[in-house]
Order: structure tokens, then sequence, then C-alpha cells
């Protein structure tokens, strides 16, 4: 069961994901092709609905070409 | 089914997790205790055989009083 604290950052985590998607004009369709994850999974990751992996986020920032650093540089309070 | 080179990944983001706890001077039982995971998972995850998810990495990061950004400045090739 995920504590509202994490509900928080996994919508934290999904925003910012979306931001570098758009901001890369990829739509996520095309993420999809590019990261080899179903696209409506990738859809609810930006949504925060799903508990992301470590892999799948490595997978999400091989094809967004950004290092995890840039993804994850906002603050867990 | 994880990839050979996702195994590689979690095993460097395990060596780093361990390193962090050490330079810290806690044992897994202080980090489980602290983190409020259970000490034989985190000890896995050290070891590289957990798919570690993002609240559990956030979790791990307050614990050992850093920044996920310290956690992951190694680089996924």
């Amino acid at each position: 069961m995920l504590k509202e604290g994490d509900k928080k950052l996994l919508v934290k985590l999904g925003a910012r994901l979306n931001e570098l998607r758009t901001e890369k004009e990829l739509s996520l369709r095309q993420l999809s092709y590019i990261s080899n994850l179903d696209y409506s999974t990738i859809g609810k990751i930006e949504k925060g609905q799903v508990n992301i992996t470590f892999t799948t986020l490595v997978e999400l920032a091989k094809a967004l070409e950004v290092e995890l650093v840039e993804i994850l540089n906002f603050r867990i309070d």
C-alpha cells in the first residue's frame, strides 16, 4: 500500500518525465518505440500511477537521452 | 526477466548504496530501523538482487540523509 507521501513523489516524478518527453517533442508512442516500454504503461508512469522500478527508470532515461540525475533533480520532501 | 545489462546496473546501484551506508557507519539493522525497510531486503538491494522501486530508493535516500542525485551519480552505460 503506497503512503500519501509516496503518491505525491510518484506524481512529481511522472510530471518530470512528461516534461522531458514533451521538451524532446516525442509522442507516447515514439517514446514507447524507443524505450521498448508499453505506451500505456508510460502514460500511467507520467500520471504517477506506477511505482516505477529502477531498471524502467533507466530505460526511460536512455530513451530520453538524459542522465538519471536530470530526471531526479527535484527535492524529495 | 531482467536483462544482463539491468543486472549490472542493479549491482552498481547496490554497491553505491552500500558505500553510502558504510561511509555513514550504519549497520544493516540500523539502516533498516531508520528506513523502516526489512534489513534482509536492504542486504539483497546492496547485492543488486532486487529491482528496487522508486519509493524504496527514496526511503533509503532519506534514511542515508542524501539526495537521490548523490546515489545515482554513476554512469548508466
